[in-house]
């Protein structure tokens, strides 16, 4: 069978092969970058129309994450699929506490879930922070409650998370909200992939090279 | 702000807000279910039309799980994303070679993908086992050459590699290759959660609980 193998000749030829689809959006090229990088991850062109960057959340994401800034997300999977190596080179880490056994106990106490629970946990570590949801609507629901009424500014919020019930609603309180720059999807379409390429095409931005 | 927090009623009414976009397609009980979780799992119902099911897939897969056959995957995500308790109940575990530094080495060294050594490198294992492919079409196309060439024989392949640099080809070879009962997608579309989400299906299709 003849494919291509070679892993950086597959990801060069799929950036091509979506390029015509962000055509007539008006992105520049770091926006493009980003976009890109989301439709990789989805396998569906799909996401060019429904993305929505806030005009400062690239800058204020890679200031952030040079300086040092750590990761917080809502589930283990967005963990898994960020570049841990190239964050760390800047200082950063990713934190998660949906399977912590405090935050299980707690979730099950209040009948609601256990990333909710962990992003409150979270609390004043969120300030400055990149928050990266990629799951559950109940976790973005929440930070965007801590930020409203607790005062918590994260850096950036990269709120994505997927799903028929809450998803679509987070997502656009997330981008009428009018407090943390962001980066988001509208609609139901989501998930950890989606959220993990955001970060990395964030990190990528900064020198443009990966580990 | 007014949304539903509490787990189990999250999924109830995802499921019953996915069901409509199943109708026509002469699905039975255990294929409703399995369909419903990848749309459940992509916020995507365009997974509804693509999703190719062997008639002999669900029944072959429950048995080897039911046995305590493992689950082989090409990428980290889909092994954080399976139900490993739920697995373990059953007797089985996960396995992903694709961080493995004498995968890296022979991958760097041929000039293909670490994942698609990897496979390889699980050769015989394979054999009776369920293989779950989330991530690199390369990693589906080996699994094919070994149950080709090699007489590999998984009691199932779940393949949905994602993207648009041989995925569709990848899936379109899977679901015509008349050897190994298999569940896929058509086309572009695909990824590790949706990948995983069919895993946890067949799971919880066994004995309809979860951990």
């Amino acid at each position: 069978m003849d494919f291509i193998k070679e892993p950086m000749a597959i990801e060069n030829r799929s950036m091509e092969l979506i390029a015509p689809y962000l055509e007539g959006l008006h992105l520049d090229e770091r926006e493009t970058k980003l976009y890109s990088r989301l439709i990789h991850a989805s396998g569906d062109v799909g996401y060019a129309p429904i993305t929505r960057v806030h005009p400062e959340a690239i800058d204020r994401a890679i200031e952030a994450l040079k300086a040092g800034a750590h990761i917080y997300t809502d589930v283990e999977m967005v963990r898994t699929g960020i570049n841990k190596k190239k964050l760390a080179s800047f200082g950063g880490e990713v934190h998660c506490l949906v399977a912590d056994p405090e935050v299980a106990v707690r979730a099950k106490e209040e009948g609601i879930t256990r990333s909710m629970v962990a992003m409150r946990q979270f609390g004043k570590a969120l300030d400055g922070s990149i928050v990266a949801i990629g799951n559950a609507p109940t976790a973005l629901f929440e930070v965007l409650r801590l930020v409203r009424e607790e005062g918590i500014r994260p850096a950036c919020i990269v709120g994505i998370p997927v799903g028929f019930v809450g998803a679509a609603e987070s997502k656009a309180a997330l981008a009428s909200h009018g407090i943390v720059p962001y980066i988001t999807v509208e609609g139901t379409k989501g998930g950890s992939p989606i959220a993990a390429a955001a970060i990395n095409a964030l990190m990528y931005l900064i020198d443009n090279t990966r580990p």
